[in-house]
This record gives structure tokens, sequence and C-alpha cells, in this order.
């Protein structure tokens, strides 16, 4: 990195989560169909977080364009060499959010620059479909959603709403019910459960109690969510109460998915035919003998026997790159330039 | 009001909730067995959230320091002449928020002065059983938590532990789950519901999607919970869905009652004792025709037959008035001055 390849032009993907933002800086590849492996990445930068949601829209407008400038420094290319850009940003949930950021960027890049803003799903299906919009991805960090799309461009999600709207089978959904379990536990509402004598102790609290106190004090989900892995550790030393918290995050996620694909009809009018189904995220991540992410899987094969889980081994906003790559080649094809 | 009495030695009562904050003037009354009717009110003040866990210690310091030297001057009387104190203070869930009270308001008040903190939900108690701890109260506003106490000086309380740790059955917890039966219609999740159509024109929305830039842009839980009245509408209206969260949140504020009684087994041994349930807060208030409150009340009964539901006629504040008063009392009667 940091060569100069000002023979380049350019291509940037952003992946802007919850709890970071990446930017790679890619070559503008020819054949996109034919991809080389590894894939060329001439720069690469990481920011903080650019959810307009969750930081204001001024902090994640300087977030992006910082993300962007050092990515750009880092590939050692100028500005100029810019083609296209995807940014695929968790908080973009409506068309009104779309033109937002535009109008953030718009005025940066000369007017030829593609500008393509997408939920941050679409970037994560993406790395795993090489570019390509078909299938459906689930993403299950300390949020959670589902998104679709069928070839020829129609589009779905399900989840991806926040805390508030209920996405149970989020990091953040499954450790905030662990937390209501040992606050019923405490006053008699609920039954006893090994969460609560393995949850105060690694937040440093002594009673359930100083549990209120503590979730008022730094309202962040990111917070509430790193107490996964607890969780699913009492579920592995046959907690039943964690091991419930655990499925009903599995129906939730599985059910996410599901109602993305029957909506689009991703597999076809019998239910059976194939399609990619991208899994992202820490919750679905190998555990030791609790495994969120098989679960889910063999929830979906139950219902949709051609579904073909994907893995990633490249990161989101790789495929925010290879999805300009891909949006620019349709271009130039249908424009009679290939 | 406003009329000179320094002759009047005198106690307040504060009731701090997540919305607003009243603080009453009481003569120090002989005789607190027998109170006049109505309760003489030297003066009254009201101001804004004194919840430090909402509003940051300052403000909340500030607010109950101006909501008592109004109070004061509301009535006529110097600061001299206040003998107790009693906060029902929001947000105070453990002795530690007790001790952080006391050192703001030990300065302000020669050490004589008897200062009593407790959470908001003992002077709603206290205003349904005139001042006496004894019984058990449930409040669903906003928020929604149980508290009793014996009449040997145990008590317990139940729920009341905010959003995030699962208060189903408040007003937040209502309107919550009706915002997640949209979103689950919206996206295949779940059923169609009558909610959709109800709660986004009066919100000033046109798309489920827009829901969630809506929740983002305001984390005040009392926005969300103003949302009941549309719920308990649809309700009524024949929506099974909205049906189904007001029977929920019936299940879940009798629960948080059982609970607290039967720690304090305050219907005694055999489940069958007369004991005060003081019952307070908006969502409980009389409806058309699906009324919660009424639903709580059978549903307790059907446990505790013996439960006396109590619709207080005055104020938390001047509950926690009659508690220093009743307090007061029994202080001088164990130092043999009566």
């Amino acid at each position: 990195m940091g060569t100069e390849s000002d023979e380049w032009e350019v291509i940037l993907g952003v992946d802007g989560g919850t709890t970071s933002t990446v930017c790679v800086c890619m070559p503008h590849l020819p054949f996109p169909d034919n991809l080389p492996d590894p894939l060329p990445i001439l720069g690469r930068a990481l920011a903080g977080c650019s959810n307009f949601n969750s930081v204001g829209e001024d902090v994640a407008r300087e977030t992006l364009e910082k993300v962007i400038e050092e990515a750009l420094f880092d590939a050692g290319v100028k500005r100029s060499a810019v083609q296209a850009v995807c940014l695929g940003l968790s908080g973009v949930n409506h068309q009104k959010d779309q033109e937002k950021i535009l109008g953030w960027l718009r005025s940066t890049f000369p007017s030829h620059v593609k500008l393509y803003i997408q939920n941050d799903a679409v970037a994560a299906l993406a790395s795993g479909t090489m570019g390509k919009l078909h299938g459906c991805v689930l993403i299950a960090g300390t949020g959670s959603i589902s998104y679709g799309f069928t070839e020829d461009g129609r589009e779905a999600r399900a989840a991806g709403a926040g805390p508030v709207l209920g996405d149970w089978g989020s990091g953040y959904g499954i450790a905030a019910q662990a937390l209501i379990a040992v606050m019923r536990a405490h006053d008699g509402r609920g039954p006893q459960t090994m969460l609560s004598s393995c949850i105060l102790p690694s937040l440093g609290l002594s009673s359930p109690d100083e549990l209120i106190g503590w979730t008022y004090a730094d309202p962040s989900w990111a917070r509430i969510a790193a107490l996964v892995p607890v969780v699913v550790s009492c579920a592995e030393d046959g907690d039943q109460i964690a091991d419930e918290i655990l499925h009903n995050a599995v129906q939730e996620l599985a059910l996410s998915v599901k109602a993305v694909v029957q909506r689009l009809r991703l597999a076809g009018e019998d239910g059976k035919g194939s399609f990619p189904v991208v899994m992202v995220g820490g919750v679905l991540g190998a555990n030791k003998k609790w495994n969120i992410g098989t679960e889910v899987t063999n929830s979906i094969l139950k219902t949709y026997p051609g579904a073909c889980v994907i893995r990633p081994k490249v990161e989101p906003a790789v495929g925010a790159a290879l999805f300009a790559l891909n949006f620019l080649m349709k271009e130039t094809v249908a424009n009679g330039h290939s």
C-alpha cells in the first residue's frame, strides 16, 4: 500500500456498521465475472461509527469523508481516479436516508462518479456473492437484519429495526433477554438461573438491583451485546433459561430470513429452488457446543432445502466495492460500451 | 396559599416521577391517625423530571432544590419551619442511591430535620394508605413497578427496572410491543394488525420503515408510552394483536404484584389474609371497554381473594408527606414524648 498507483481507475467500498466504518479502495477491474484471488486491495482505512441515527448527522458525515480520504491516501491514488463509490451504511432504512447521504457526498465527487448508497446489509450480501445482488443476507451482530434481492431487482428486508423495535435475535436482544431473566429471578417473577451468578460478577456488580443503574449509565447497545458469550456459556453448562433465550434467538433469526425469502419467492413457487443465504456477524460465529449459526442454518434448510449458506471470505467493505464494480459493468454493457 | 403561616411547623412531601416532580407542604399535624378531610395543603410546586438516571445528577439535584423552595414560597413559610421531608423519587433503586440524594439535601437542612429518601412507589403506596407503609402498590404509567411493605418493616419490589430490563406491563412496554407488531406485520414476520393503520397516521408517518428513524430521533420513553390509548382503542375495536398485547400487560402487572405479595407473605400463610393493594398510573385508568386496571384487579383477586384494591384520592406527593408525618409520630412515641 502507499505506492504510487495513479495509473489505476479505482472504486471505493464502504461498510458503515454500528461499531466501526471501513473503506477499501480497489482497482476498476475490467472482468468482474472472473475476479482474481486474492482480490487486489489498494488501500484500506478504518474509522468509528457512521450510523447517523447513533452519532448524529454531522459526526456521521465527517466520519465518512475522513475514512474515504484515508483509504485513498493509503492506496496512494488521487480522488480524481475514483470511478464509483458504494456505501453500505447501517441507519439507511428509507429512500429519504439515501437522499440525505447522497446530498453529503455529491459535492465531494465530480458528477461522472457513480454513487450507490445502500443499507450495510447489502454490502454484507455482496461480500458473500462477489458483488451480485441475489439471495438473502442475515447479519447478527450487535443488531440483526435480514435483507434479500431477486435477480430482477426486487428487494425486501426484515428486522433491523433497532433495540426498541424488537430485534430479539441480535446480540443486543439475546443479552437484554438475559438481563431481564436476571431481574425476574431476583424479584420472584421468574425462575432462578445461572445467568445471575455469571453476568453480575462479569460486570463488577454485587446485586441485580445494580443492573438498573448499569443499563442507564451507558445506552450503547454494543455494551449489552458484549454479554452474549456469557449467555452461550450458561446454555452450554445446561442452564435452561439461557438455552431458551438462544433457542428464541435462533427462531427469530431464521424467521427474519424466511420472511424475506417468502416475500421475494427466492426459493421459487415450490419453495425448493436454490438461492444463496449469506450469514455474517459475531452471534452466528462458532461456539464450543451451542452454535447459533448452525441452528439457524438447520431451521432455514428445514423450510427451504435449496438454501445455499455462504460464510463470506472477504469483509463487507470489499462486498460494497464489488457491488459497485458489478453495477458499473452492467451500466457499461447497457450503454453499449462493452 | 401564599398567606403568612409562620406559626406552622411543616413537613414536605416530594413525588419525583419520570415526567415531573411535585412538592407539597403540609402542617405538622399532631394526630396522623385521625386526619382532617380534606387535608390541609399549605403550598404546592411543580417541576420537571428529577430522576437522575434520566436527566443526570446535576439537573436532578437542582430540580429538587428548586421545587422544595417554590413549595415553601407558595406556602409562605420559612425553611426553618420544616420538621421533616420525605422524597419519593423514581431512580432510587438501591441504598447507594438513597445515600447520594441524602448527601445533596443534608447540607440544605439543619441536622434536626428528618430526611426520608424512598422510591417514588413508596409515596404512591402512602397516598393510598394515608401514610402507613403496609401492603403493595402497583404503578403503571410510562414505567411500571410493584412495591410492598409488611407492618414489621420488611419490603420487596418487582419490575421497575426501566425499558431495557423488560417492564412489559408499563405504558412504554405496551406501546413498544405495538410498534414491534407493526414492524413484524410490515416485513412478513408477523400477522397483519389494525395497529399499523392507527399508529402510523397518529405519528405523521407514511410507512413502517419510518418508525425506525422515529424511535431513534428521541429516546424518551414517555413519547412511546403516549401511544397506549391507540393500542387500547384497537383492542376495543377487535384487533387481536392489540388485545394480546393488553392481555400480556395485565399478566405482567398482576405477576409483579403477586411476586411481591408472595415474598412478603402479605396475604398470610394461607394466602387468604387481607392487605391493601394501591393502584396508580395512567395505564390502570378507566377506558371505554378494555379496562386494564379492572383486569389486573381480577387477576390479583383470583390468587389473593383478600386483596383490598385502593385507588388513592390524593396525589403521591401528599402520600410522601403523610409518610413523613407517620414516621415523625412513631419516632416521637418511641422517644417517650407522646
